[in-house]
């Protein structure tokens, strides 16, 4: 079970700008959020997930981001891929010319 | 008549220059504009968009612009492409060489 330790952030952080893609990216949205817990909570309403399990992952390289530490060390606007049961991260180019496969 | 939702920005913000692209990177607009309503209010007055839906993203990776909170952590100067219903948002690249495919 997930859960969020709250000593892992000291003080509040203010609400930065990330964007957050779907598996096939074909959708990518620009979120505000302050942690972790506020993004997953943003993307379930935003992407209407709501009862799908679901993991971020960076999108460049599929890095799991699960703890709110390494999600703070992160710079604004990067870019998050959302992974639900069964979704697995691809890279772009593999998406791109996935026909010639 | 035009009118600005106090509620949706805690301070006016001042007026900042935007970019405006249509779809198929035909034509671009330098719009000043304060918040994301305002920018949606001239986009539709000046790209002639009365009546027809459309949405703002980001022209560099089709990131959807929703929320004035994100538009207002956004950089003066961003380039936004404006989508049709119907239109999607490409790479520049994809749209100059398609027909290389």
């Amino acid at each position: 079970t997930q859960q969020l330790v709250s000593e892992a952030v000291p003080e509040t952080p203010r609400a930065r700008p990330w964007r957050v893609s779907t598996a096939d990216r074909s959708v990518r949205k620009g979120i505000m959020a302050c942690s972790l817990q506020d993004l997953l909570h943003k993307v379930r309403d935003i992407l209407m997930l709501k009862d799908k399990p679901f993991s971020l992952v960076l999108e460049e390289d599929g890095t799991a981001v699960e703890t709110e530490g390494y999600f703070q060390a992160l710079a604004g606007n990067t870019v998050f891929m959302v992974l639900q049961k069964g979704q697995k991260w691809q890279p772009p180019s593999e998406q791109g010319t996935r026909y010639q496969l």
